[in-house]
């Protein structure tokens, strides 16, 4: 048993920023987030376009698709990186939304920007095993959130990085699809410090916490050179791996579509993976950096131009983690 | 292919609260917790016991009894109502502090006091698709971070609810073993604001909210009466939905594993569910509310008393959500 994907949909904030407001905000010459930070647009949630908003509106929109009401759902995985709450686990917030009926199965799944292959691997799994006949995933993400406050500005790179917005999959099981192939996830503990939000769980109580030594631990701190330093070394044989594993070769991957991490990442990669620019799809410009969201936004633009095709996309990234992870699936 | 549990291991605080600690700290008369709230005894975390730590301790002390090394295993589960902290997610945490070997992948699992029978049921499914042969499976709960704040003292009840601690499993695929029957999951979104705690995620950003609001967010809120009344309309036919699936009835189940949610709901369990009173697990009194380290806590404690038996036990419960999960399993 396998499966298809039924339907996909996006819900992009309806005012983004451009480069130009990006500069005003951060005290830069006009022009300068354009050239040297690749910002085409960032999609900045306003006040109501909460991560659960989106999220809702991304799930209502591919079930409108494909026609489908929630009766005949068995699963809703949330698959994000960042949370709408503490408590209750956010995929309950969204089945509360949706006034969902109560044959509905649900959990929320983390891997940080892994988090929508962790999901898609999963469910692969669960149909494999008969356990569900059709599963709702939807990854949303308000990495706005973290970066553009008025605290403390982050470094420029730092804070023209994230853009917000959902997207959901309605997968079905079917024997004789492709479903999810050559899934492989990876932790590497020494790049564990390099991208942290330490504030916002149990580890830094705010009742327990000074209010500025708070704040400063509710906003996103980057390592960056670490990070790509580590993952230029062990990306390329990662993806040898996991290829070998689904029994595949770079001819047969009709698409790369890496986790839109950061453009300086992006320009890198026809050279360090050996897969030609056309193939990589690099949307950094228009959508930058959407956490989780980024992989499952990028794969319904892809799947708008190319529907019904069987093509063949291999995902890959890194996350906060420090992981990696990787799996191929048609459009 | 199925499962067996080849260790488990728990880690409780270091030094724990009887009655008259809470009598004092709450102001009432001395013996009021005791008689009035169940509480024997309840585990509150000093400042170096974090749930990281807590986590950890426990996935160490798994791989002991069992022998063996991270190097043999392949996923680590987090599976917890909270969070350590925002960014990375807490699997990863974890994998660091064991200087794990990369070849191990990770995810956290989140469907609050569930979420270790979620992460069962996946690794249930994860064995029978062949996709893994050995997954620990961690929970960590520090419960006591969102009720004993010197912000605002919660009401008695809820004050005296929450218990810290973490539990973790060692599972191993095997074709022969029992595995975990008759999961079933369903939310119930009538009861999603019966709990909350609505701060620490993006929803109610500190950085855009008044000092003592955002305080006043991170408190856990309960609202137990809805909450009860809603458990004790649909958790019977739930279980026997459960049951049937597994095709299983009440006089094969050995002990009735719920989740120790509260007093008042474990002593109605008997005329609820029609279990017998000496096969429900109630260690209430001693250990109250693990969040999500209650069932893999409690029933480690079971597995230490019948060790080696084939007994099959059904753990069942309710959760913030409002979500009703169950399953059977054997010590």
């Amino acid at each position: 048993m396998a499966f298809r994907i039924l339907s996909s949909d996006v819900y992009l904030p309806q005012y983004p920023w451009n480069g130009d407001d990006f500069d005003l905000y951060l005290g830069l010459e006009k022009g300068t987030c354009r050239s040297k930070y690749a910002v085409g647009k960032r999609y900045i949630a306003s006040g109501e376009e909460s991560a659960l908003f989106m999220a809702t509106k991304a799930v209502k929109g591919c079930l409108e698709k494909a026609d489908i009401s929630l009766n005949d759902i068995d699963l809703l995985i949330y698959a994000s990186g960042t949370h709408h709450q503490s408590l209750p686990y956010d995929a309950a917030a969204v089945l509360s939304q949706l006034q969902a009926p109560p044959s509905l199965a649900s959990f929320d799944v983390n891997s940080t920007c892994l988090s929508f292959l962790s999901a898609l691997d999963l469910a692969n799994c669960l149909f494999k095993a008969n356990r569900h006949q059709r599963i709702l995933i939807v990854s949303s993400e308000l990495g706005s959130g973290i970066t553009l406050n008025k605290f403390k500005k982050p470094r420029p790179e730092v804070a023209t990085l994230f853009s917000d917005g959902a997207a959901a999959y309605l997968l079905e099981a079917k024997p004789d699809a492709y479903g999810f192939h050559g899934a492989l996830f990876e932790t590497h503990h020494e790049g564990y410090q390099c991208c942290q939000i330490k504030g916002g769980g149990s580890n830094v109580n705010p009742h327990k916490t000074p209010y500025e030594d708070y704040l400063a631990a509710c906003q996103f701190e980057m390592d960056g050179k670490s990070l790509f330093r580590h993952i230029v070394n062990v990306m390329p044989k990662f993806l040898q791996r996991g290829l070998a594993r689904a029994e595949l070769t770079k001819n047969d991957i009709a698409f790369f579509l890496p986790h839109q991490a950061s453009y300086h990442g992006m320009v890198k990669l026809p050279k360090l993976t050996g897969f030609d620019a056309e193939k990589i799809v690099n949307n950094f410009h228009e959508l930058g950096n959407q956490v989780a969201a980024s992989l499952p936004i990028n794969l319904h633009l892809l799947r708008n131009k190319h529907a019904g095709s069987d093509k063949k996309v291999l995902m890959a990234g890194s996350a906060a983690g420090l992981s990696l992870g990787m799996g191929v699936i048609t459009l």
